[in-house]
């Protein structure tokens, strides 16, 4: 199997990009970093890193950004960078999710490329005019649902599609985590304390943050639409205003069923996701802590342990590895993978092409299905765990 | 940690049992034959193998029970060993389960204890009937959930009742197999044509095989009650006439959660048994596919794997135990726990006192807690996922 | 893939067994004990059972053995057993090492069949001598290298014995404990101060106890004949009297290589029985922690996980299954095997034919290149690690 | 546990670097270019990328270095580099073993700092010399046995260190492929053909690819240096020119002892290189295919499974880290970390002062010891296995 990423720009030049969040003490700014300068397809050259000028000025310079392109504002980096010949083509947006919104319209308003963190927005309506503003500006709009960045979820979404699996019938999905099994946003831990903040988490608190990373997974992989859901939300460390544990009954489309379980008390769990697909003729496995494996059963058959960039590895695998089988890749390839991805499309868009069809990003469609997701939820719970259907 | 089990006797007379069911063809009698002659409690000295009288007498004289003993029906098996002298002093009941009620009774009516596979009958009434008749009889009834008898499942539960994983917040279990994942009834297969047959299993599928399974050991190790369930029972293969998976949303009296899933169609699963329990001071984690280990997590400390008869194990797990940790036990040391468990409390009931505190076997309320849990979530599928309160 | 094995003696009468050693405190003895039951093939009647008579009778009540046949020692068990009209057909020595040879030797001679631990003795001399005696006996002579019994080892035998793995390059065996990483015997704790004394062990202390198990299982598998071996043996802990860590280099007949390392002082390791084996087809994995699963990886193709009873399982597997896949056996039901094997052989005896060809257990040559194994590590390690040429 | 890593250069001046080799159809190279700019601390600004000129053209445009240094060979770029204002501060060698002596002797002389692929040199003579230049010059030397840069690597070494282990009985290493099963360099495949030639990779083939690797690990662990070794290498596929199979046993300075096995024929493994430690104390466990965890059993107690940034990782693992526990890094991010250390250490040799205690990286000492194990195996080896001293 041809292993083709990490080829670098093959004498491209790199794409200007600029970044709003991500300054110090930020956590997501830092991988999406690392993320892009993987591939070396982008090279970051404006900011607006912090809602705190100072913090956001400091923070440009450690990060190598001119003094001048170090805005106080993200409304000053858009007007600003549009403005400039060499002006920014792309940028990041790696902010709470209450701010991916405005942001997002800004830099598409000013026609610069966006790629943005999960959730998409803190309401669907919100989501929805992103998704039309979108449509309008013909811009890409990349969605970092980075989990679809991993070789072996390629492949898994290859061997769907293909049939290896035959007719699905159930889609199972988790993502554990244990951080929040205390209130640590009471101790002013930043991360807490934004994640568990409606004002800037939104409705949802785990099943945003993680929740609708599983809800992505799940249908990347199946190729399956959701029909409606049944979920309970539960908060249970006392004083917390968000739900930090959310189970969820599914019904597909076409018939197939399935239950997703997203928290962060689940004691024992640092980022538990994991994905099962069973089907009339084979089932899948795959979980982020060994992503590198793939475990595959053909029905009546043993049980295979496929490996990124082994034998049985198929070319939507290979694409996006860098390196043999064997030597692990993790949660920052797969991270470079929507970078990569998303300099495929915006160079295809910047050269007025289609991209190539095996380029496959999380759009802001997919943004949108993952509010649509939360409000339902939401709604469900609400209700005492009523049937609501999806999109 | 001292290994206790094992020792076979110490002297004791053996106890005299019969079987009802197990005869040639059969699988499940097979395990409880070894099951008992494991720790050597028992002497099979009678039964009525089958319900076709030739194979029932051609299994007795294979087994070894003496062509007097060999009955063609279990009403004149019940009848006969009452009036010997010599007559069993405990009856195995391994039929499908619309015979567990019928012989049930007629041997504790006849004064004999009775040892029962699960699911305890097809109705709950039939299950508070019985429920009533030991209370009355006073005789030992014991249900063969037999993973509740794992060491490392006792290790769990004593860990639950000691307060290691502090107040329980989520409590997950799930049954998986793929074996139904085909119509494998209408091929005359033997043990898929009475668990798909709804005259032989009761009202319930996949959720009376193995879904109970899953909730027993999940009320055993948790030590919680549930309040009320809301499920949804699939049936996927076309023709099947009971359910073949089923996922259902749980609320614990108390206020934890959880879900169940159970399926004899998840495809690479062959009896992926495993659960998980969360508190607020840490959390367990037990598969059936590497029984000997349990992994535990006390928050904010590392993660560890206890081994069964290994450095943390308790005596819990130790008096369960036959051999040293490293040495693998399996599914029959768990079930000839059962047995063991069986036969000190017949000892005890024999001697007129009660059994040492630790002596712990699923109880006749223990079957009767699995048909209304049955019960309660074929009424919540029927009702499109209502919440149903149980018990 | 049909299950064979535990459908119980089909109406044949058990077979009289006596056992030497194994009384109360003793270990094996309980677990040949659980073993012999589990198939129901023979039937314990006599017993020699602690070289202090006081506790050989105490012990032989506690397991139901009648006070005649509750013999002080062994010469004396041998003769009355012989004259007796219904004595025993087989007798299980679990004496410490240096008991085995004359033990055996009286049972032989009296026209008992044996089933002896290992290592065979303390000599090769004995060894040979005790070989010459069960050919010019007759008699049935197994030794319980009970590893051999497993499922998946039967697998693994029967893939290399077709062919599946090509020409076989590479064996490698290690047996890890921990046990004794402190001077244990200094405690007076039975099971190591015998090990650990050189009279009632022989020549060999880590490499008798579990290194020749690690041995024979290579053997077993691969079916490859050593040539020659490079051994340093080891003694970490101050004051012990033999190795407690073997590293052998192996140089196998026809050209194979490989690596054999045993350890009690290895931290971290209960019963770490572990086998590679790789051809130029194919590699093998198979470890005694969960050895329901065998890892086989045809060169070039996916990896796979057989399981016991599973897709993929021969027959050579299913002869010696009792249970589904899924439902993991363990140390105790391969121990069985050994058992089960035994009977049938016994019974062949008895009927003056050959037994089916399917029909495997470890012979007193097995037993034999054991301690010939033994000895040239010894001798190797001794020479400060020579090559030295083995049997 | 803080993470520190990954924090960009905190406005530092990123070095100018140059790479010798590396260029299109080069696998190594590639791993460089993402390795050192996943933390940015390196710009490429120079190169002579392959020994064909035409191909090195080709190859730093698609790199993005001016066409004015990309040089024809790597004699003129290190004169020329040494004499520009703006020339590079240090070098990647990433050529195959033969040219790294050359290369680096090279620039060492023309006053710029070294960064090599390991084995060092195709000698232990070359390889003296090399150390010697580098301690003439002062210049920094950094070989890439990347697997020390593991963050659980790091741990392991600092847990040793301080005594978790007690002291050290037992250092096992192992490093598995099956690449070279067959006889792929006959194919003209470009990474086998100059591994398997004498000319290019050296006297050792399997023992200096990976070999070196796993013995490098075992050392940077275990604060250990080797004693002696007594070897075995094989050649199983005919008509190959080096061993493509090597196991020895190790006596370390001090006592403790150990084998090492590396080969390219154990079909079954991709990259398989482990580590165990096992000391009076406690054990250690190390897999590169999981390489987030590492075991830990304190004697007596229950096994931890540490994990990268979890509870429990220490500063040593933490300094080393860019994302939570539970989101894997990988071989990339390891690769990374050598280049991060180097970086600081040469930014401390421009300031003139010694670097941080806490940075680590393999150096040239660390190079000619590897050359030595070489060497000493070598010999080994063709005396048929005897003793011989290392270093």
């Amino acid at each position: 199997m041809a292993i083709e990423a990490g080829n670098e720009t093959g004498g491209h030049r790199r794409i200007r990009l600029g970044m709003v969040g991500g300054g110090q003490g930020a956590f997501i700014g830092s991988v999406h970093r690392i993320a892009f300068r993987i591939d070396d397809q982008f090279e970051l050259v404006a900011g607006a890193l912090s809602s705190e000028p100072g913090r956001a000025k400091a923070s440009a310079k450690e990060l190598g950004i001119a003094a001048d392109r170090a805005y106080g504002s993200f409304e000053e980096m858009a007007r600003a960078e549009a403005a400039r010949p060499d002006g920014i083509e792309a940028v990041s947006i790696v902010t709470p999710n209450h701010m991916h919104g405005p942001v997002a319209k800004a830099f598409l308003a000013a026609g610069i490329h966006v790629i943005c963190d999960k959730p998409l927005t803190t309401t669907v309506t919100e989501a929805e005019e992103l998704a039309a503003l979108v449509q309008k500006t013909g811009k890409v709009f990349v969605v970092t649902h980075n989990y679809a960045g991993y070789p072996m979820i390629r492949q898994a979404r290859a061997m769907v599609a293909s049939g290896d699996l035959g007719e699905i019938r159930l889609v199972q999905a988790e993502y554990l985590q244990d951080w929040l099994t205390e209130r640590l946003e009471a101790t002013g831990q930043k991360q807490a304390a934004w994640r568990t903040d409606p004002a800037r988490s939104g409705a949802g608190g785990c099943i945003g943050d993680i929740g609708t990373h599983a809800y992505h997974l799940a249908c990347f992989v199946s190729g399956l639409q959701l029909d409606e859901l049944l979920a309970q939300l539960s908060t249970f460390v006392p004083g917390r205003l968000l739900d930090d544990d959310v189970q969820i009954l599914l019904r597909w489309k076409g018939g197939a069923k399935g239950m997703l379980w997203a928290s962060q008390v689940a004691v024992g769990n640092e980022n538990g996701l994991k994905l099962r697909v069973h089907g009339t003729k084979g089932g899948l496995e795959w979980a982020q802590s060994d992503p590198n494996y793939l475990w595959f059963t053909p029905y009546g058959q043993p049980k295979q342990l496929l490996t990124r960039a082994g034998a049985g590895a198929l070319p939507e695998a290979g694409r996006v590895s860098r390196i043999p089988s064997g030597h692990p890749e993790g949660y920052l390839e797969g991270f470079a993978t929507i970078y990569a991805e998303a300099a495929r499309a915006i160079r295809a868009a910047a050269a007025g092409v289609e991209p190539d069809p095996a380029v496959i990003y999380p759009t802001v469609h997919d943004g949108l299905a993952g509010m649509k997701f939360i409000d339902a939820a939401v709604k469900s719970s609400a209700a005492n765990g009523a049937w609501v259907r999806v999109g």
